[in-house]
């Protein structure tokens, strides 16, 4: 069955998209941390970070880095802090949060709210910037 | 000046070394979120991660893996999450955190006591099965 990360990168859950690559896809969380949260996966459907063979998961931060940059053209923030869990979706997901306050970085802390026009809007201005 | 990761790379400030090739260097978090906790770094003093050109990154995430492998044949864990935050010293760092509860994901959270011996075994256990 497929992971409902798998579901969104197949356009059959709709999502706020803000990167994709041939192996790579970057979309906005929707119970962010702070504006602008991601989370960056591979297309492949592995559970586990550390379960990627090298290449993919050096692919992985490199795509993560270009997105990270993009976030940081776009959203004021001190600078865009990483963390994984996952133990949440069985799909290895890599969260990308521009935090203004290191709390921000607590994944079980304070989430925001945002309106899907927001959202959407959000993801838009980080497209443009996603080099 | 030298950041506080260097001196411990340059063996002017002890630490409980887990893991070391030509271009990185893995220690344990005296302060620790868990039993394990390992800060990965760079050798090279380079403040935020995102800045590291991209060879140089996916390198540490690779050698970061190796690292987190061996943190999970050494201790009982969930699995070996990861986080970046950042802003406590400046030299880029990847927490790697074998955690049974994920609020132990919580930088800001609860920090364990071990002795220096305890350190010390841990890490000489860590030490034995990095490949």
């Amino acid at each position: 069955m497929s992971s409902i990360f798998s579901k969104i990168v197949q356009g059959e859950i709709p999502c706020h998209k803000v990167a994709e690559s041939d192996r790579y896809f970057a979309f906005l969380d929707i119970r962010p941390n702070a504006k602008g949260h991601t989370l960056v996966i591979p297309k492949e459907e592995i559970d586990y970070l550390f379960d990627l063979e090298d290449s993919l998961l050096a692919g992985m931060i490199i795509f993560a880095k270009h997105v990270a940059k993009a976030l940081e053209a776009t959203i004021d923030c001190k600078r865009v802090g990483m963390l994984v869990v996952g133990t949440e979706v069985p799909h290895a997901h890599i969260h990308l949060i521009p935090f203004q306050h290191e709390r921000q970085m607590d994944i079980s802390g304070k989430k925001l709210d945002f309106t899907k026009e927001e959202l959407a809007a959000i993801a838009e201005a980080i497209r443009s910037n996603f080099k």
